[in-house]
């Protein structure tokens, strides 16, 4: 359909917060033709015979929301310019009034991931991020292997508090990873095979796996959790997600730097100078600062709250901005540094929408029409073969795609009314839908945030990527469906 | 109370696109005492009794809206900043559920400037904003007088589509000036007077009127209406605004220049060397490209839609969107622009902030409670004496302000409260503060958007610039409420 690769640089690279240095070339490529697309989507829609029991409103609403959707996949324009297109059509075509074709823009779901990424800034711009990562290294990097779980446990520990894989595993972490490369001598090329292909396949793969752990280690999870609120009624909370993934997520993360190492075989197992590199970086960082001090101490008050939510009833949102509030006015960012976060911005616009049109789409009854249609068809399946199935599509359905966020919400919402529909216990739907969201990155070097500065950094060939890749979501269907499965159910969630 | 000269030089900066070139140092000035103040004012009014007939929520938030406003006068930190604490303590406190707290940012007239700084961005990005300016110098600007109003006109037609001052007559149009300047050899000292302290003069006088002049010329006035629509239940919309503003506006733009030349007697009168200057520029340009093109062709379409508003139905901020879509579709700007607009965002924060918490006092009841309770001590006055005395008040107290939007949302309210408790036609009412509240930006060197750029370049003293504002000041009362309140009568507005 679309030349894969310029597309799928492009689009990454759209997601990334330094998204200014794509060129215009690339932005430009078959862009009529992707327009067109799109367009006949909304008119197709538009025009085709209301069904029985829909308001033609809704009908409307669905016409632009699914050329919106199919928008973020083929992106005619950025993905924030393709919702805010939608949300015009909306209000210009008369098929919303304009607060609430805005409403999207006042929900608590949406400014959660704006204050993320604004957590994600001071943690890069104090430098408490590579700080982590290098105190890590320095205790556990005395061997190939003892890097890799230093650099995914460094991941980890920053993963609450940073939503976005590109800044997190690629802006804090790769810089890291790169380095230690180089001190073994090892470039992309012969010495690729020495350590760094490992190093960068683990940190990559790794990533997958803490983006799927916390509400707020990845961009789309908050929306996940939203749409889940509106489409079963399930409220997944900050703490229930942590915890239903902490089992599955705690085996991944053990076993995959171990796989990945038995399939990249790097040639130097022992390594004590990282440690030294780690100790040397520190003392030149010198003793922890003001700023980095007052970052940690917000992002443990935030983390406090956020698993105490339940009993405070303090809201997630409340608390990140309470978070943010903190670090304005103790400097450790300034009010120049949130204007500059483009990525927040980005994020605003194109969330905000989309939740403004599902919220809307749900209000005028649709999305109850769309589940009571499915379940005529689903009829009589066997639920859990029904849910594997959907899960395994899910998930290899990320071929095509190179955005976590983009793939979600397109696929989350009928991916799960089908396999609820079919009988599969609706908590337990959410929750594979939910981190199969973040775990089908493992697949590609396009599929996730970081993955074209890693990809781009050339230790590893596509058949490599690849082969590792489909491993690690092997592994991670095994885990987190057929572990995870038994433990959510200890947990007495379904 | 606060050194005048850094505060101001600093408040005006936060205000301006800009901001980032304010050194560390003026931002800490006094900033713990300023914060005292501020949180002094929360803590006092929160821990007041409640008056009887007031809901104790609404008291409380009451406590915090206060503290913002004073927050946003005293600054102890940036306008956004400070209006962010607000929205996060009226949900931390328990005052506000959190989607109550961020139900401004889903408001059509927050939307409304936000779009409205991205059509300022495509007016300096493809360069028409100067390509007009030099059109009007070219044809009018043979004389000195000529050529101020000449400048007048092109700020005049780029007003409707250019909100912020800074932008316009600050951005686009100095170079302009300061080039016309140094075409005659007049710079800051002792050539100042030849024609360049007269041009900058006459700009930054003119910019004030055409902030009065249109719903979308001044960063404020939009949020102006809304506060209308919320205090007294009046709809100020698109071409109301300009109707009522054209007469005196145009009376204004007349006098204004040709005063001014009286006051600072340039030397030279005679300019044939402009009229070649704008040649070579339009030459030097070239003839008008694609993205020009665009985006006068969305400003021509907003416009038009704006004006017939009332016939279409369509919503002022729907066309402001969909001429933004367009612009984005066409290539005239692109999202990276959007995504880089940080007074957009700025903007975003505190107007939404606020106008969310205006909503919220207002459905509390506080309001109403707030203009019965006034009503009682102005009973029986004159109510002409009692407008023409608070108009003033609010337009000479703006020598304490270095922003005009900071200005408009502390004082707008309660003054339009008291003028119609008072008998005062509440229609008249909110036009005379409407207006005042870009009119009074011409009193000093500080008080309005563009103020730091000419004050900066240096071509008048505070004595010249003091002297010039209050007689413009003294002009625009007479203009704008002696004729004005006869032109609106006229209209059949009260």
């Amino acid at each position: 359909m679309f030349a894969k690769a310029p597309y799928a640089r492009w689009v990454s690279a759209v997601e990334r917060a330094d998204a200014s240095r794509i060129s215009h070339a690339e932005v430009k490529n078959h862009r009529q033709l992707r327009a067109l697309a799109t367009a006949a989507v909304a008119i197709g829609i538009w025009f085709a015979p209301v069904p029985v029991g829909v308001d033609p409103k809704a009908w409307q609403l669905f016409a632009i929301f699914a050329a919106t959707i199919v928008g973020l996949i083929l992106q005619p324009l950025p993905m924030g310019a393709v919702v805010l297109v939608g949300v015009t059509l909306s209000t210009v075509t008369g098929t919303l009034h304009i607060e609430e074709a805005l409403n999207g823009y006042a929900n608590a779901t949406v400014w959660l991931i704006v204050a993320a990424f604004l957590f994600a800034r001071a943690f890069s711009k104090t430098g408490l991020g590579r700080r982590v990562a290098y105190l890590f290294i320095r205790a556990f990097g005395h061997k190939t292997l003892g890097l890799a779980y230093a650099l995914g446990l460094a991941d980890l520990v920053l993963a609450p508090g940073i939503p976005s894989g590109a800044a997190r595993t690629g802006g804090v972490l790769f810089p890291v990873v790169k380095s230690l490369a180089t001190t073994y001598g090892s470039e992309p090329g012969p010495s690729a095979d020495r350590i760094g292909r490992f190093l960068m396949l683990s940190a990559y793969q790794v990533h997958a796996v803490t983006c799927a752990m916390f509400l707020t280690s990845m961009v789309a999870n908050p929306l996940i959790a939203e749409l889940t609120r509106k489409t079963l009624g399930i409220d997944i909370t900050w703490s229930g997600w942590a915890l239903a993934a902490s089992v599955p997520g705690a085996i991944s993360l053990l076993i995959l730097p171990y796989v990945i190492l038995r399939l990249t075989r790097p040639t130097i197992r022992e390594t004590p100078e990282a440690a030294a590199l780690a100790r040397n970086e520190l003392q030149r960082m010198g003793s922890v600062r003001r700023e980095e001090w007052v970052v940690l101490g917000v992002f443990l008050l935030a983390f406090v709250l956020w698993i105490t939510g339940s009993i405070t009833h303090l809201n997630a949102t409340a608390v990140a901005l309470l978070g943010l509030c903190l670090m304005l006015a103790l400097g450790a960012i300034s009010w120049q540094d949130v204007l500059e976060e483009r990525a927040a911005w980005d994020a605003l616009i194109w969330f905000g929408g989309l939740v403004g049109m599902a919220t809307m789409l749900s209000k005028l009854g649709l999305m109850t029409w769309f589940s009571s249609h499915v379940g005529q068809y689903v009829d009589g399946w066997s639920w859990p073969l029904a849910l594997i199935v959907l899960v395994c599509v899910y998930i290899y359905s990320h071929y095509l795609f190179a955005s976590l966020a983009a793939h979600a919400t397109a696929f989350f919402v009928p991916f799960l009314t089908v396999a609820v529909a079919a009988g599969a216990p609706p908590y337990m739907a959410a929750l594979a839908f939910a981190f199969s969201s973040s775990l089908c990155a493992s697949l590609t070097h396009y599929g996730g945030g970081p993955s074209p500065v890693y990809w781009g950094a050339g230790y590893a060939d596509v058949k490599q990527w690849w082969s590792v890749g489909l491993v690690a979501s092997l592994l991670h269907i095994l885990i987190w469906i057929g572990i995870g499965s038994v433990w959510w159910r200890v947990l007495g969630l379904f």
